[in-house]
């Protein structure tokens, strides 16, 4: 730093070199995430692993370095630092006794072990064999109930808090129960009623077969006119798609294409570029490295990409605007005799089914709600590992009216356990609930919302969603965000109504 | 490690698993480089050199830590380490007080000093102003005599000799002098005869137009055959064609291609895929990090380079066996006539031009040597910068038979002085003079190589490649290798002849 500092500004100035820095190194193995997903050659899978392990292990050192938590309490107590500046130290300080309150021993043992249990969780699905992988279900339950404890469960709270902290700061378990209780009493009839009515509106027009480089082309021109800056990103091509929002100027996002699927990979590709206007648009040119140019939390995350994969890409209006568009650019002739109508009740079709991953907009909160009922039994030890796959069928009967076949297509399905992470999956549907809320606001903010998508013009909408929520990073918690935006605090209401007030129609019901 | 291991091998295996891991750094910033000239987005530009400096500053601080300098003192003093580890601990050593010599201040300057000289060089050579460039070319070579001064010159020899270390190790600027001034000595005269000569074998074919993804194709199947595995490395576009041996398993290469310029890119392909075999058959999967996994020096694998662009690719029998699927894969009308004497005549076109990177195999090395002698000259200070263009330019005129009209295309057309490289040039003719003695060690051991590039089987070669040179990393020096496979030391003649006995039935003269 320059000799003519004021000295009381020093340490927060170190500190934000050091965070860009810890950042710096963080962005180069998002490089290498991003590679390896897209264009790495298959042989170089294998020293992968060490790459990614060589560069985590710095960025965690730097991240827990005594000098950082000196920086951090120094800071604290400069009076003379302004709103933003505290608004950041908070959440560094919170970031900061979390990573250095684990045990070194117990971060190690958790590596190795999700590491391992990743691996038997593979082979455990293959053969849907839950058996195989029930010891090392337990050993993450363990590993995680450890965790909980080291991390400190907030008092009135359960273990489950704390876990929920590296996801959704600022939420409890308790008041994702109620929210997801409302949401679920309400949802269930009404997924009942659409699946009992009979109906199911045509979409076999979305299996019509288009060469992927077309499909290619029409999303790119959809995101492109979302907003998403091409000269600041790119879009490829994997066999699961991600947004990774590496540094300033570059955030990249994929998309799985097959053949007799391109309406699912244009909903994918507008989910992914939700995420990345997010990425985009937080302040990360001044600001790389500290909070207020990350994301406020997963939940809001998954908001911004459920806006455009459901609010946007599953709308009326959307469609006027694209019909013509898709029809040039996809170029088949069983597409060309579609009309907006179709189209639209074709995209919001509702069927409940076994895998998360595939299912509907409706249907998948009921995914959601099962797998954290069960992962917070869990944790608090109200359910035994042994006893999960009965409570899944048993889940799966009531909500979905469906019957598991065998563990692959029930509770081996997902990633996430084996991978360690116990306080996710709320995220998901949290980002349904944000979305519909916030759309409660954004129209009254944009009265001709409707028509602004009708003719194609997202600027308005992007302009909203940049000012009142990408601008401000970490600067508040999610919960805080959302009593900011719509005055009230996360309920189950707008996202009741937003899907009862579009599928009672499209169902006639 | 272990407690069971011989406490007298500890150092060692201490030692490699350091350097493993700093490789591994290394290796995620050549990651980020082939990122940089390939897929980034033009955003990330900016961005893109705080994460390499970053990456940089970590490995030159664990590549001369002074606990690497204890361990190899150590390995040194352990009389029970085989040849193997002998022959690396000698390179290790060479390395370790290099990079400990200079002083840090001596780095930092050299670092900011050269970033800046590139970019002045870049406005420089845009308005041909060699002016502009100068004082920055005066402090490149005051930088480097420092440097020199701080690795120790060798007795009896020159400050130039210091530098050339860093690229071709064990080799004097008196024996390259010598040696190039023998070649040239054959060379020009036989350059100025062909020019006066008059003929010239048809190669407009050449500029035959052909879509690039055909192009591609071609490429592709040439340099699978050459032994590439695609499993362990990659083939993509850029401005700038560049080979990057990342880690094990993972070796990319890239070309640039102009729809009129094919046989240039297939050229092109075949100089990386040849240092592509060099970085694919080093034994980096044991080894990743070591100097017995490492090249033996540039001059070395520009050898593997040259040999499969022009002792390979040049060759008569290689287009007896490629025109066929060349006339297939690129599919232009124009092309299909054409017969293997009217390629092989065409792909040996001698002209001598201004610029570098445009020459044929022939002009090209006195290209090398005038850059040579003048660097060698402007560190010695027999020369000063600011006569620099008119030594040049009065260079390429005796040499060439060409007046320079600028210096954009004279003194100012390399990058390499302005990135700090002096000693780097004399590498590429090296190359050419090492390819050409190892052929004709090639040809002993292969009586039937003609009729095996004539049929594709170019195994025997790859063979003969993998288990004289690339297996042996660095465990010898370039002469030492040279000597050990042709039992005499480096010499202008097999150049001189292969050249000889190629262009003058070519031009029958």
């Amino acid at each position: 730093m320059s000799d003519t500092q004021p000295s009381d500004t020093a340490p927060y100035d170190e500190l934000r070199r050091s965070l860009r820095e810890t950042a710096t190194l963080a962005s180069a193995a998002a490089v290498l995430g991003w590679d390896q997903e897209t264009y790495m050659p298959p042989g170089a899978a294998a020293f992968r692993g060490e790459q990614m392990a060589a560069l985590s292990a710095i960025v965690h050192e730097r991240h827990t370095a005594p000098r950082v938590g000196e920086l951090i309490a120094a800071c604290e107590a400069d009076a003379s630092l302004d709103d933003e500046a505290a608004a950041s130290l908070r959440a560094l300080r919170r970031d900061y006794d979390r990573a250095t309150r684990l045990p070194t021993s117990l971060v190690r043992a958790f590596a190795q072990t999700t590491s391992r249990a990743m691996h038997a969780w593979r082979e455990a699905r293959e053969r849907s064999d839950f058996g195989a992988f029930a010891p090392w279900l337990q050993e993450v339950v363990d590993l995680n109930r450890e965790r909980a404890q080291a991390f400190g469960i907030p008092a009135g709270g359960e273990a489950y808090d704390a876990l929920l902290e590296d996801y959704e700061p600022g939420m409890t378990a308790a008041e994702i129960r109620r929210t997801f209780d409302a949401l679920r009493a309400g949802l269930a009839p009404l997924i009942r009623e659409i699946a009992s009515n009979g109906r199911r509106p045509d979409d076999a027009w979305q299996r019509t077969p288009v060469p992927v480089d077309r499909q290619v082309g029409f999303n790119r021109w959809v995101v492109e006119r979302m907003g998403f800056d091409f000269q600041a990103g790119r879009m490829d091509v994997s066999a699961h798609p991600f947004c990774e929002g590496i540094a300033p100027g570059d955030v990249r996002i994929t998309t799985r294409y097959r053949d007799d699927a391109w309406a699912d990979a244009l909903s994918s590709t507008m989910h992914e570029a939700g995420h990345a206007l997010y990425e985009q648009n937080l302040p990360k040119a001044e600001r790389f490295g500290q909070p207020l140019a990350e994301a406020a939390s997963m939940g809001i995350h998954e908001s911004q990409s459920r806006t455009w994969e459901n609010l946007v890409g599953r709308s009326r209006p959307f469609w006027e605007w694209a019909l013509p568009e898709m029809q040039r650019a996809l170029g088949e002739p069983a597409l060309q005799a579609l009309d907006v109508e179709t189209v639209y009740r074709g995209m919001n079709v509702v069927q409940p089914g076994l895998i998360r991953v595939e299912s509907d907009e409706a249907t998948y909160n009921l995914h959601i709600m099962l797998r954290f009922d069960l992962e917070r039994a869990l944790l608090a030890g109200d359910l035994a590992v042994a006893d999960l796959p009965a409570a899944w069928n048993d889940r799966v009967r009531d909500d979905l009216g469906l019957e598991v076949p065998d563990d692959a297509q029930g509770v081996l399905q997902d990633i996430h356990w084996s991978m360690g992470a116990i306080g996710y999956f709320p995220t998901y549907t949290l980002g349904n609930l944000y979305a519909a809320q916030f759309w409660t606001a954004i129209r009254d903010a944009l009265p001709d919302l409707d028509g602004q998508l009708r003719r194609g013009e997202f600027a308005p909408l992007t302009g909203w969603l940049r000012e009142n929520i990408h601008a401000h990073g970490r600067r508040y918690t999610a919960p805080e965000l959302c009593r900011r935006i719509t005055g009230r605090p996360l309920g189950h209401e707008p996202l009741l109504e937003y899907l009862e007030g579009k599928l009672r129609p499209v169902y006639g019901i």
